[in-house]
């Protein structure tokens, strides 16, 4: 069986990459593809790098168009999904990579993003644990997806394991972020010129303010049947010098009586069956280079008593294991496809 | 009067930063550049940007021909600077870009770096305080000058004036540096190669393993007037792709009962009147093209309330501020020079 | 069937690219890798981001462990294949990356190379023409393969078109490429640390000694029925900062009396049907982005009535292309398989 | 004496190089800093690297804004001096950064820019020739300078030498350039995006239609006594991921009868005496960072009989030497200053 596939936000950066993906899927028909401005134009003229799509053309995003597909991918500037996804009631599967629906505090929402709030949907970290189930569980046969933020799944990702487990301090992390600039989309915004950006190391809502902090608390509360306000967090992103990568370096202060043994041993169980979020041996870290263009999660691990704190350094495509490869993963579950049809776990490096 | 002057390892990355900043000092001769293996070699085959010294042609390193100079700057790796300096013992002023002379703790030596142990000399980074007094006071008429790590006084500047004013606990320190790989040196190891760092965030001497540490041990207890032990820092520098530049994200607890007020006051009060180190303006961080070939340290400050964290965002040009330009600047106090001769506050950008 | 492989060279970056591409070969089993200095070591040690290749360990680079595989890549340095080659006689299909194998001229191959000569083998680009037969036609069954020199299978797809229909002089061609530095190797060079290529575009092989020159000029006669010595190129490579691609700026003098619709014709004609060579439209122009991890080459064409020249931009990813990806093409068709199993024609953008 | 300066376009890549050259300068006192939709915004947000220039505000740019300064530097888009040349009619030195003051040919200026036609001003590369004397001459007490395109000079002194010799022909000149993007200006276009710039090499303009051109042509036929019509180039610049540098890399053919010595002695012969233009040894081409902030062009010599070619490489600062510091060097000229007052020789690198 084939599904159809209508992918909105085509044109950027994010809808880029799910179509990338999908053009290597077995079981996917791209038959849709819009756009707002860009609409009319030739998809290829917007992705020059999608050559299998050069015949598809961009058409409008209306709840029409997007309409009477088996899957929607809603690839939107965040506050623009929840327009869409109301009039796309009867649509069997639909996936945000938007923040719309990530939140399941309205509060942080109004603190952090503001405008309309809308109703969560089933969050599409599928290696996470809510209530000491993998969110994988909660995706099969789901209809409703929200891809997450890339930061925050890394930073999720990074820290669940030792919050779940006990074994780090959630009272008090700290994330610092060398992030790349196509986190940010194709944004005409002066910052995001490549003058600003090549040869140099450019911080960004410094002092917590970032959108994504709710959504790494919500995530580690969940992990660690935490309550949220448990959970505080110090959180950096560093534009540098690259077009795509998230290297995040997290630390949280080590458990009172937790060996190393079990600092390891928690994340050991929690993705030692995991294909894509994998924990190196000890004294290896990751780069982002070895995960570019794969739905891989690279950890590494360390534990400073020195300075009493447990040091987790992960690597992530933001657009693939932090965005579009998390949307296609857990599009393959909740279908009931193997989950890593036309993802890979190798990078291309160097 | 100009003062003539001898610069080992002229041909590495510190020394050829040296020259840069001495060919435009007024009152200096650049008589002698030596190097290892490049002996016998024009400088500006190995710094092929030095036009202005394109008459040079380095020299064996030895003290025999070290010596006779007024000046002599050693931009040795480190653990080979201690074997010229006994030797230099009639120098007027010996300057050491290497890490010999920086620790006062035989102890931090033998764990950070191992080998002989060398006598501390005056720490180059004019700006920072011991015992109240700042480190400017003790270089005037200096003979003997440590030039800083360059993440380690990058470090260091962040944090100092709250550590001072007690504004911030100096116990749970945890700083993430975005770093170009100059600071490196002119090594031929794998990991340094442009294929390896080009599009990628690398880390490494993750977990507390960074020989810088306990040099931002020792300026933090000395400009807070804390035991060494009281300071305890989580230290993970990561390579980004830019030749050159430190952007250090450094966050400490907020001390209880610390307003807003006393906590910007700190930083403004120690570098008020300071040339080369600026705190920017609320809500305002630096980039590292912001400083690049400037001695300037750029400081962003803000205040993380619902993490309970100060955030210090600090650039620094690695090769200037970080050590080169730390190097001029304290020779200039040394001699009695205006301090900022030879040296701008404006980076080259973009 | 499953072919069963040895990959040599297998810790560099065109061996890691070839067992990248391979490890989702649905007909290959990846057997055995072999090194050099880095043999016992485990493969993902040298190539983190071969994650799917974790088990494998590298051993001796010896005749005896390449053999009793069906088949063998060599992914040596140049005028290494050859001591195996011989020694390999009853392996069924050999794939040699390097350039023992490319020329079939022994003059140039002196002028060049120097060292041992070898006979010539099978040439990997199927896309170029000899005698007007495809070179697809001779990878047929072929048991001996030469994959091409990245730049100069990127310069004569480039040019072979326009000199096979007769509508550009190949008698004074001019082609600058700026290319990423993993072309060259995991060299332990000075000029290849990321300090040195980090921010600066620095040229090389400048003024007719770079090595492809010869294999550029044996393609395009070949192409063009022209003897070899009426091929002239002035070629002039250019190290840019980033780690893959190459973009090939070729321009030629337009043959008397050629119309644009002639120009134009001659590469439409020759790539009209071609899956991995693609024209793009009037006014477009390719980026190495646009194939990043493909086996794409894209090629933009302009005519310059002014200057008289045809401009030819093309850009490909030196890695794959430019070495692994048309070394898989060629093993793919040689063993009858289809050819663009394992390979992709969209880049990873941005 | 100190002269007093008004500098438009201030916000702006070129407005801020000429003021950071400026800053440095002991004769001249900023006095007036303009822009258009961010006057009334401190100088410093805008350029934050200028940090000797904090008390500056940006003011309207308007004829009377501009008036009762000593010397007036515009830095605007092409098409916009014009306007305010005619009303600064009485300015003692007007030196114009942009276009509209270059070009002598009304024809050429219509065919490449259009719109208004301004007369020509002194043009500001003091080391090329018209009519065998250096443009030097005729730039002292200049009063209205045009700054060059960055490009154009760049190639315009890579061939002028050989062509006012007469030992290459300038009927077929081929120049390739590797550009960084800051020579586009801070403009909103997506192309000039991060994203689209980190990792990839971008061509653009190809195929004659660059606005350089003919500024090109003109000091080509100007430095060699030969007609506009006998300068024939085919000229393609490449985006690569650097912020600021030009390596030009061009090639015309070798004049018949030339011999190696004639060749490199015309070089040497127009540049021998010049500070900021310099010929490198043979063998030696130069890098863009060997450059990078400095006012120097190094040029590259090759002499390849094999292409019967002569291949030139250039490396050049676009924002110094190819805009502000061309325009400084000129000022200083102009007012019997030294020459190379505030201007260095010496780059940043790495």
């Amino acid at each position: 069986m084939t599904f159809s596939v209508a992918v909105s936000g085509a044109s950027g950066y994010a809808g880029g990459e799910i179509l990338r993906l999908l053009a290597a899927h077995p079981d996917i028909e791209i038959r849709t593809v819009t756009a707002h401005s860009n609409a009319g134009q030739p998809l290829v003229q917007h992705q020059p790098h999608l050559r299998s799509l050069a015949h598809l053309t961009l058409q409008d995003t209306t709840p029409e168009i997007l309409s009477g597909h088996d899957i929607v991918f809603l690839a939107l500037p965040h506050g623009q999904s929840g327009q869409y996804t109301d009039a796309l009631g009867d649509a069997p599967l639909v996936i945000d990579a938007g923040a719309d629906h990530r939140l399941t505090s309205q509060e942080a929402w109004d603190a952090f993003y503001g405008g309309g709030f809308h109703e969560p949907w089933t969050y599409g970290v599928p290696e996470l644990t809510v209530d000491g189930v993998k969110q994988r569980e909660y995706l099969r046969g789901a209809t409703r997806i929200a891809a997450p933020g890339c930061n925050a799944s890394t930073v999720s990702l990074s820290l669940a394991p030792g919050v779940a487990a006990g074994v780090v301090d959630p009272g008090d992390i700290v994330s610092v972020l060398a992030v790349g600039p196509s986190g940010a989309g194709k944004s005409l915004k002066p910052h995001l010129l490549g003058s600003e950006l090549l040869g140099t190391a450019n911080p960004y809502a410094v002092g917590g303010t970032h959108r994504h902090i709710p959504e790494i608390r919500q995530a580690l509360a969940a992990a660690g049947g935490v309550a949220g306000d448990g959970i505080r967090i110090s959180f950096t992103p560093v534009l540098v010098p690259m077009a795509r990568g998230i290297l995040a370096t997290s630390t949280a202060p080590i458990a009172p009586g937790a060996s190393d043994a079990d600092i390891r041993d928690a994340w050991q169980q929690a993705y030692g069956d995991e294909t894509f979020v994998q924990l190196l041996p000890e004294g290896h870290f990751p780069r982002t280079a070895d995960v570019l263009g794969a739905n891989t999660a690279l950890i590494g691990l360390a534990i400073d008593r020195a300075a009493n704190r447990v040091t987790v350094v992960t690597a992530v495509d933001n657009l693939v294991k932090g965005t579009a490869g998390a949307a296609v993963q857990s599009m393959n579950i909740a279908l009931g496809l193997p989950e890593d049809r036309a993802l890979t776990v190798n990078g291309v490096a160097p």
